[in-house]
Parts: C-alpha cells; sequence; structure tokens
C-alpha cells in the first residue's frame, strides 16, 4: 500500500443509515416528508453517506430515496438493493437526481446464506454478485457492496468475492453481521484479514455495520476501524430491528474523544447530536432510555456524594464529554410570558430552530398559552412546542377542536369530542370507556371511523413540576392494508399540560398520518408508480 | 502460576452492585425492603456476590446491609467503604451476621487522585490503602480491594499497590474505571498487565468494573474477562450514575452464547433474568428503552421483509438467543374473567411469582375487576397487577378511596378525592389544576400536606389495545430533608385501565413511601444509630 491508500485516511466516514436500517424498528415507520427532514438535520450535522432506503421495497421507500436525492445535495445518497437488475434498476432511478448517487448491492457469502437462503453456489452466488456490481456500475460510479454473514463465511471464498467485486468496481465494502454476537477482538480480526488478503482493496473503503444484540456494536465498529475500515455504518440512538444498530452518537464520540488513541477525524459536528437525536426520537416514536451513552437524559448526570466531591474538585477527575460539546441545551434559561416574542425568538434561534414567520406564529400563540398556565417555560417546553406546531409532515384531514372528558375510580370514564373534517364540517360524538383516553379514542373513532389498534401509548412529563407539560407517545395499527403493506404501525405525538388532551392530540396525529399515507398510496398507484 | 491458581479458573464470579452502584443512578432511591427483595432475586438467580451498599454513607444503606446479610444466605454480602477506620468499622458491624460477608475497601491510584482528591503523596496513599485492608482483615476474611482510576495511575506505582494488598490478605482486587472512556483493547492490557506484573496476584481474584460513557461496558468487562479477570461488577439493566454500569444480562448472555469463543461460565440461572429486570425497573422506576440489547421489549423482534425470510428459512441465519431462554413469558396465553381462581393460580406460577394466601386473593381481585373491564388479561397485565398489590415493600399511611376528574382543553381541570388516614379518620378534598393530573396531585397535597415537587411522570400501556392498562412512574422530591438527606427523590408506580386513577395511585404511592422513610429515620433516630 501507498500513501494515497485509502484505507490509511485519517477520516472515518459516517455513513447514517438510521432512514433504511433503523427505521426496520417495530412501529418506526416515517412517512417521507418525515424522512426528508431527518436527512436535512443529518446533512446539516456533517453525515458523509445518508442511506436513504431500499427503493424498490414500498412505494414510501422509493419515494423517500427520490425527494432526499433531489432535496439534500452536501451528502451521498443511497439506496439499497439486493443483487438483481430489478432492484437495480428502481434504486437507479430513485438516486437519479442525487448530486452524489451511491447503489448498495450485495448477498450472502457463508454456506447458511448460500444454501439456505438463496439456494444456490458458491460459484452462483458469486456471478450473481459480480453482475449486479456490474449493472449498478452503468447507472452510478459509487456502488458498495455487501458481503452479508462473512462472519461465517469461508475467509478464502470471502477474499475472493471481495477482489471481484472491486475489480468489477465496487467502492466500498462492508460485511455486515446480521446479528451482534461478534466480539470485538473476532471483529477486528475479520476486517484486518480483508486489509490484509484481498489484494485490491486499497481500491475501497472498508466498511462496518454491526448490530447491538449484545450491547458491543460500538466497541465491534471501532475495532473494525481500528484494522483498516474507513466507513462506519450507523444510526441516530443506536435504532434497529431487536436491540438495534450501532448507534452514531457512541462511535462519533468515541473517536472525538479518544483522538489520542484512534488518531482518526469525522466530519460530524458533534453539537448537532442531541438535537437531532430527540427529533429522531419524536418522529419514530422510540424513546431514549435515561442511562443511554451521550444522548441519555442521565448521560451527564451525577448523584453519588464521593464522585460529586470528586468533580468539585477537579472537573478532570470524572468527565471528559462536556454536554455543551453534544448540544445539550443550558437548561437553566427559562422564559415566561413576559419575554414577548424577542425573547422567545432569539431562545429559539440558540437552540437552532430556523422558523418561517408563520411557523413561529403558530408557536408564540401555543407558547403564550403554556405560559399561562405554567409560570415558566424552559428549553423542554419549547422542544414540545415546536415538536407539536411546526414538526409535523403531514396533511391534517380531521382536526380536533374540542375534547371533554370526566372519570374517576367509581365513574363510568366519558368523553365528548367535536372535530372539523376535510371540507370544514364538524361532527360531535361522545363514548364512554375503560378510561377517559380509551373514551376520547372511542369518540373519536364513532367520528372518524379509521379501524385501528392502538399498540402502545407512553406519557413523559416534559419538564419537572406538577403543572408540567405532558408529552403522549401512541402507535396505532391500520386494520386494512396501507399501500399494500399489512398492520401498518403510524406513531403519533401530542404535548399538553392536560395528559388527556395530550392524548386526544396524539391520536388524531396518528390517524391524520394513517389517513394521509392511504391517500398518497392512492396518488402514487394513480401515478402507476413501477 | 500452577493448575490452582485462581485466575485460570474457568468460571467468572458474577458481583452485583445494583444496590450499591446503580441505585445511584439519579432518583433510583430504593427503601431497605425494596433492596431486601431484588437482593431476594438476585440470589435466586444465582448472582456470586450482592454488594448491598455502602454502610457509613446512611441510615439507610447500613439497615439494607444489615437485613441482607440476615437474610440472604446463598451469597457473599458486600459493602463497600472508603479507606479509613471508621467506615469499615460501620462496614462491619452491617455485616455482622452475614453467611458469607465481604468489605469492599480503597482508594485513588492515579496521581490526580493522590493529589487532588486525597491530598496526600504515593507513599502516603499506599499506607493508607494497606491500613485499610489490614483493618478490615481484623473483622473479615474476605476484602477486596479497588485502585481507582487505574487506567491513569503510573504501572509501577498500580502494581507495587495492589501486591502490597494482596500480601496484607486482599482476596480480589480491582481497577474501576470511574469514567467510561476506555477502549476494550487498552483495558484488556491494563488487566493482562496486572495478570503479568503483580507477583501474588493468583492470591487474589481481578475483578473488572466498568462504566458505559461511550456504550462499551460490556466489551470492556469481556476483554477483561479474556485477560485474566475472573469478577465481572455488574447492575441489572446497566443502571447506573451517567450512562450507567455494565449489564448484567449483557455480559452474562455473552459469556453463555459465545462459550466457543470465551470458555467461561457463570452461575447465572438466565432464564431468571427477565423477571428480575422487570422487577429493578419497576422499584427504580428506570424504564427499559425498546432496542436495549437482551431485556429490551424489540430484543427479539424482527420486523424487515430480508429477515423474516431468513428467519423462516433457517431459523439460525439470524437469531442466537432464544427469548426462553432469558425469560421472556410466551405472551400468548392470556386468562379471562373465567379462568377462575385454579387458572390464575396456575398462571402466576408458570411466570415464577410465589404468592401466600393473603397476597394471592388480592391479586384475584383485581384479576377479577381487570377482567371486568377488558375482555383479556394477559402476562404484562398479569406483572402490573402483582407489581401494584404484592411488590409494595412500605407501610400505607394513607389510602385513596376515591376519586373524580373532570377536564377538557376548555374546561378548567376539577379533581375530588377521598381519602382515609392513618387513623381510620377520612378526609375529602378538591382542587382545580393546569391538567386532570395536577388537580388529583392538588387535591391529594390539600389533604396530605407533605410538600415535595413532582419530578419525572410517566405513562406506559402495559398491553396491546385501547382498553389497555396503564402503569404510571413517578417521582417526586421531598422538599424538606429526608433522614439528613436533601432533595431525596422516591418514586412511586400505580396500574389502572384510567390512567388519571394510576397517577393518583402512583402519588399515593410515592407519598406513603416518602412518609415511611420519615418515620423510619425517626425510629433509626431514637434507636441511636452510630
Amino acid at each position: 500500500m501507498d500513501e494515497s491508500d485509502i484505507n490509511v485516511r485519517d477520516t472515518v466516514m459516517i455513513f447514517d443509515t438510521t432512514l433504511r436500517d433503523g427505521e426496520q424498528s417495530p412501529g418506526a415507520a416515517l412517512n417521507v416528508d418525515e424522512k426528508v427532514e431527518i436527512a436535512r438535520v443529518l446533512e446539516a450535522m456533517g453525515v458523509d453517506i445518508i442511506e436513504a432506503g431500499f427503493p424498490i421495497s414500498s412505494p414510501g421507500d422509493f419515494r423517500a430515496v427520490q425527494r432526499i436525492s433531489r432535496e439534500i445535495r452536501g451528502c451521498t445518497i443511497c439506496g439499497l438493493t439486493r443483487a438483481n437488475p430489478k432492484d437495480i434498476e428502481v434504486a437507479a432511478e430513485a438516486l437519479q437526481d442525487a448530486a452524489c448517487p451511491r447503489i448498495h448491492t450485495g448477498l450472502g457469502v457463508s454456506n447458511v446464506h448460500i444454501r439456505h437462503k438463496l439456494r444456490t453456489t458458491r460459484e452462483g452466488a458469486l456471478e450473481m454478485g459480480l453482475e449486479a456490481v456490474k449493472h449498478a456500475k452503468k447507472f452510478v460510479e459509487d456502488v458498495q457492496y455487501y458481503a452479508e454473514d462473512a462472519g461465517r463465511a469461508d475467509p478464502e471464498y470471502l477474499y475472493r468475492v471481495l477482489e471481484a467485486v472491486i475489480a468489477a468496481g465496487a467502492t466500498a465494502v462492508n460485511t455486515p453481521h446480521t446479528t451482534g454476537y461478534t466480539s470485538p477482538d473476532e471483529f477486528g480480526t475479520l476486517i484486518r484479514s480483508i486489509a490484509e488478503n484481498v489484494p485490491n482493496i486499497h481500491r475501497a473503503t472498508i466498511s462496518v455495520h454491526c448490530h447491538n444484540d449484545l450491547g458491543m456494536a460500538t466497541a465491534n465498529t471501532l475495532a473494525g476501524v481500528r484494522n483498516g475500515a474507513r466507513q462506519a455504518e450507523v444510526t441516530i440512538n443506536g435504532i434497529g430491528e431487536r436491540a438495534g444498530n450501532t448507534s452514531l452518537e457512541e462511535v462519533v464520540m468515541a473517536l472525538h474523544t479518544r483522538r489520542d488513541l484512534f488518531g482518526l477525524e469525522t466530519g460530524i459536528n458533534t453539537r448537532r447530536i442531541y438535537p437531532v437525536s430527540r427529533l429522531v426520537s419524536q418522529l419514530t416514536g422510540i424513546l431514549v432510555q435515561p442511562n443511554k451513552a451521550i444522548v441519555g437524559a442521565n448521560a451527564f448526570a451525577h448523584s453519588s456524594g464521593i464522585h460529586q466531591d470528586g468533580v468539585l474538585k477537579e472537573r478532570t477527575t470524572y468527565e471528559i464529554i462536556n454536554p455543551r460539546d453534544v448540544g445539550v441545551p443550558d437548561s437553566e434559561i427559562i422564559l415566561s410570558a413576559r419575554s414577548g416574542r424577542h425573547g422567545l425568538h432569539h431562545r429559539l434561534a440558540e437552540l437552532g430552530y430556523t422558523l418561517d414567520e408563520g411557523e413561529f406564529e403558530k408557536v408564540y400563540q401555543r407558547f403564550l398559552e403554556v405560559a399561562d398556565k405554567k409560570k415558566t417555560v424552559d428549553t423542554r417546553d419549547l422542544e414540545a412546542i415546536v415538536a407539536d406546531e411546526v414538526q409535523t409532515f403531514f396533511e391534517e384531514t380531521y382536526h380536533l377542536e374540542h375534547v371533554q372528558v370526566s372519570c374517576g375510580n367509581r365513574s363510568i370514564p366519558t368523553a365528548t369530542v367535536r372535530i372539523q373534517g376535510p371540507n370544514g364540517e364538524v361532527f360531535c360524538d361522545a363514548s364512554h370507556g375503560t378510561g377517559p383516553v380509551d373514551a376520547v379514542y372511542r369518540a373519536i373513532n364513532r367520528v372518524i371511523g379509521e379501524p385501528n389498534e392502538l399498540i402502545e401509548f407512553s406519557v413523559q412529563a416534559v419538564t419537572e413540576g406538577i403543572d408540567a407539560v405532558g408529552r403522549v407517545t401512541i402507535r396505532i395499527q391500520a386494520d386494512e392494508p396501507v399501500n399494500g403493506i399489512e398492520r401498518r404501525v403510524f406513531s403519533g405525538h401530542g404535548a399538553d399540560t392536560d395528559i388527556v388532551v395530550a392524548s386526544a392530540k396524539a391520536y388524531m396525529f396518528a390517524l391524520n398520518r394513517l389517513i394521509d399515507a392511504r391517500r398518497e398510496a392512492a396518488e402514487w398507484a394513480s401515478a402507476n408508480y413501477k
């Protein structure tokens, strides 16, 4: 290898797959507008490659990759395919307008994959993979190849596959561990063996993609990087199927705080980490546990007497990451009704929100309402208000005008709702239920009549204090297929000082998303999606 | 080293510090009865050593170590101390009745600790540590020594300290990394260097204690084990300050599923992992995120089409841990009112609950109530019922008899409560609030008048479906010191199909715990606690 080798670069490319592998978390389904918004904040954070979807898998994935290709110009945009011509052609079409398009194709290399999943031979599989790379190269310059289940493959066969696909033009190669049962030593050894045994490896970037089943995804990714990988495949908050993917924030902050050890940089603006984490949590409805590294609520909180003592005496005794470095806002700045338009505007700008005039006005009105009920409005209240008023990426078909409820441990919970429909008509109905939320949802169902099942419900107080704003996150599952997908799940959220009202808003949010998805599907069908 | 060396054993001792380091999570404060209950399930799971507390730190810690020493006979019980005679004497007294007592003492070995925290010299620190071990040995045979911040210590000094304390009788030595910024390579190298450079290391067990600030605690712990450590210090769900400690479940399942790699066993009955995880989450009020390895709700859930296909074709393609191996209950068994006493009894036994007659009767009555409101009662409903009716470890001073609420987006939320007091007298009061929960809490405050602030509030639906049982978890902070501790935090939980009723129950739970803690403190004060 000479000085120009890719794998001796001192930069690790960050390949974010929140929108593809992360979205495979049960119930994380995002609509196209939400995916575009997440792509936008990923771009602003400095991600190198965004894996925007698996275009052939659904019209929603196709449209998301297409729109992100058109609107996000500062990153490479990547689409996943299996190793067949149709998948690749659909991905190429979705990526057509991207400034820097990448097709990500590949297939299994272990015997169990080749025999049981692909039902072919090693030579047959190698041929399929090569054909896929050659086909993808007809459309794009940048082709990434995944050799699935490489950890269980015959190493000689793996090297031969990688050499062949690189010779055919693959620019990045990847050995995803579909399950996260590998130790960092083993994974590092695998990556090193690839770096040492694939003769033309210097013509491609080695990428690492780890899952977290035993809680070692970050350590495995870093072991890969120390052994020659220069691309890390990660998701925000580590979301993904089962125990999830590698966390972007952990890998980036490990490389950042331990530059002495790794000697490697990334292009990530670390101060964007916390706001992006919050946005993804909110849009996917997947909560972050308090003891999550880097982005959990307690990540920087001390409680023990001994440690507090140490922190006071010498800050470097115990703390290395400063919360500000990852964009955790200073929670001590609070506003009140008297802060006025100017004060609110200033604080929102400090928190990194850029709102147009109409959006600002909506936020300001909600701010006044909240400030009227609570004495003070802090950073988290503001986040909840912005989330409700601005960060909604769908058309609101039904609007909740009025809700009222009575309940208790010896009464029959009863709710009344008034809802405005798509053509301005107003409906009013009531229902009893097992609790106030159940009663509200049944009353709403009587008006809207979109059959679904509530599969998850949670409330968090967004701030401290008995008069706090409550933030409700729910997930509903459509009874009828949406866009050909059975049991499609939609999340919704709503914030209010009254958790029953917040619950009603969250349900309306999820129902409107569901209805919006049905309309989108109908439009795509009539536009003759290929 | 010869065959009898401790460090060539093929068993890793599991040292659980959920009750000591885990309890330092902000707001995780447990009372003595709750700690005893957790110790009981840890013993039943096969933990080798329970670190039960830091006896000199508070009367609560002292009593917890004392009661656990008396009641838990199947594990070593360990108490933490600093390296001074008073700490050690108090710990020895707390451990007096233990079948196998261990004192855990030590101090910092890095320059920054010695100079800034201890304000002494290396020789002075070594002398303090040696004196501590010798003093502890007067009371117990089994003494563990921690050399804090060993990662930043001069290695030669570290080896000298460890050799000296082992010569003085330390049976286990530990180099806790107070912050979790170490990579597995570095940590493994540190442990190996200790194994190779401390001449009498074969007379002690090397223990590893890692924090999770960069998400690498599990990988670091396993790197320690591969390099000679034979004791892992862990907590259930990885709870602890900041990003927490190493997760017991991840380390145990990594050793278990990768026996081929590690060649090491633990004494843990893995089928107890999930129930213990749930109990700790419930008693501490610290939620587990869905994508948490091993114990998260999604840990074993697949959603992507490609993977589902793989799972169907060949189970071993993608899944290694069977959910049953970690005790995840089969969620498909559901009960109804017609299941009767016998059906309920049978199912509770299957789930591992052993209830006495009175407890069973309380659970059965609640079961009938829930079955009356919902059509079916599943495993998670039963868990919530048992948690409410049986797993409450305090005296109920005030009992909520009646609660009723009216609220809505254009009405003033108003609540009425009726509460029975300690001498049977009944109080009734009402209040308005910013929402129904706020109104209920204010009405309760008017009756009970224990000043506090609500600092956390969350609700989870415990089962799917619009009529699900909601489980509320709250945390309140006492305005007045409790037992000399300022800003003491108490968590509470409650379950009901009506989340407003569940919220009221959770608040009564937390308030009764607070009042109980005040009474305990008064009793200890009059018993002249040393």
